[in-house]
């Protein structure tokens, strides 16, 4: 293996001191001639020389890199909220490395521990099934910030709030209006914060309404996936609902392709509602009507908070407030008609 | 902010030498005494001492991290092959840090530099949009090395190929078999090595049934989305076929999506099949006949092959060989019937 081309290569090859280099490829070159400043930076190309992150890193104290972990790389919803995470921290130069935990406690803990050993900046931790103490507990030697999204209001710190209570009203004040009065919930196992303030706007929305609704009665409890929501289209259908909410799109989906399977036309035998708005939503058939979360901009301002925080550690705490909006489209019926 | 905690610390915490805590931090402590295992791997956790990556990664010359560029993490096909990826990584004790840069060369360029510059041990590179000989360039300076999906054959190396030439040939004999003699195949704008031999298997396919397809008047263009997919649906039509062929699942959907607003009824009206075999096929209706790529095992040979050639640069060249299958839905008409 060829040796690597370092520093003082690039030096001894430009004639000019470490110092100058070094200056000149940090963009502080100005005091140098354009000549020499050209010369370092042409030999740069030339010689291949790639700077060493992490002896650069050790002296800077800082990675310039944030830890983004996620439950599910094939939920199109985090897919789109690492989009946003990405692009804005590529703006800061900040460069975002992103996990997948699958729900599994275990691997959360495992990644967390590896995004630590690698200097992060900051994390943002979005639908972890630990929880913020132990999240706390474990980041604690590491004074690094973090923003936790999906578990609003567990701890003090910056906060990042989606409407999810609003979002469950804005749901159950739609398939109220289109006269459904027997609905039933999917909601997740092992629901997260946020989800469960879903639920708690979706029942005080239907009781508002005068429509019954018995969170232990009415849900049906599903792993929060497409296959998740397919398991459970006999549970689902045993309750004999005129209307469906279910907690993601993801689980409508798979609910929608279980009471396709069993013959049952949608909307008309039967209503479904999504949330989320994930881009297949518009590619099942019927589309399927949704409450919209701003994913991009979830994983915009969570990236922007933190930067924000590393930035500047003693700064006031951050709240940043993001609203969610239904989106009517063709699988729930109007029963008034 | 707290100062973090030092192995030094941690040894004058527990009473022994630095090297006695290194040691046995790194699982070499045996011929110390139980207790005195105990007691550092205690305090280490009492503490929370983290070691420093960077330092150990300047001694050690390695990472233990591997780089992965994708083009597309909204594409399922993505996620379940990164699956495939971080899963086997981990089994070997390495990291996989993964990006996606969008077709977008630039970006490419971007995540590769950052990657090296954080000293990854390796890299998988799928369907990049530079070219096999630009990479070349780009890692020659860091000595790192690389696998390439999806641009089989480019260069000499370590070879992962998927069949995509059979993967053509068997959709082209499902076609013809179910009496289809007037088909379009939706073709990527700017198609990788991989996808043009699908297209190679899939014209010489036809033509051994005795079918017409003339790549220069058969082909529509499209992005590889969903959206693209969906934006070609006038022009698959103008061309009157009976049956279409999309080089991935996702343009697939979108077609169908624009078959369905135009009322068309699939397969009633019009065949389409698709290629790779995403989770969403069976949760679009009609359920979508495609041929399967073996996605997750892909991200695991990938990754098995990668970390063979890091351990060991000297080793002979690696060739692994995947197959593909076809799979039988809903979405393509027997019109023999």
């Amino acid at each position: 293996m060829a040796k690597k081309i370092t520093i003082r290569d690039l030096a001894s090859a430009a004639g000019v001191s470490v110092t100058t280099v070094s200056q000149i490829l940090n963009g502080k070159g100005n005091r140098f001639s354009k000549a020499t400043q050209e010369k370092v930076l042409h030999l740069r190309d030339e010689l291949g020389y790639v700077p060493d992150f992490n002896a650069r890193n050790l002296i800077l104290r800082s990675s310039k890199t944030i830890g983004v972990l996620v439950p599910n790389l094939n939920n199109p919803f985090f897919s789109t909220f690492i989009h946003g995470v990405d692009s804005t921290a590529r703006k800061e130069g900040f460069i975002a490395l992103v996990f997948g935990a699958n729900h599994e406690e275990d691997l959360e803990r495992f990644y967390l521990r590896q995004l630590m050993e690698r200097s992060v900046d900051g994390f943002i931790i979005a639908s972890a099934s630990i929880t913020a103490k132990t999240i706390d507990d474990l980041l604690k030697p590491w004074h690094a910030p973090y923003v936790l999204f999906d578990q609003n209001g567990n701890r003090a710190g910056d906060r990042l709030e989606v409407d999810d209570y609003q979002g469950g009203r804005q749901a159950a004040e739609y398939l109220a209006k289109m006269g459904h009065q027997k609905i039933v919930m999917l909601h997740p196992t092992n629901p997260t914060a946020n989800v469960n303030n879903r639920l708690k706007g979706f029942t005080d929305g239907l009781h508002d309404a005068g429509i019954d609704f018995d969170p232990q009665q009415d849900i049906v409890s599903a792993e929060l996936t497409k296959i998740g929501g397919y398991d459970q289209t006999d549970a689902v259908l045993a309750k004999h609902p005129t209307a469906v909410f279910s907690a993601n799109d993801e689980m409508a989906i798979g609910l929608m392709r279980g009471l396709h399977e069993k013959g049952l036309s949608i909307p008309d035998d039967i209503s479904v509602m999504g949330y989320d708005n994930i881009d297949f939503d518009e590619y099942v058939s019927p589309k399927l009507t949704t409450i919209e979360q701003p994913m991009h901009q979830i994983g915009e301002e969570a990236t922007n908070m933190l930067i924000k925080r590393v930035q500047n550690p003693e700064m006031d705490l951050q709240t940043v407030h993001l609203p969610v909006k239904l989106v009517t489209r063709d699988s729930v019926k109007n029963l008034k008609k």
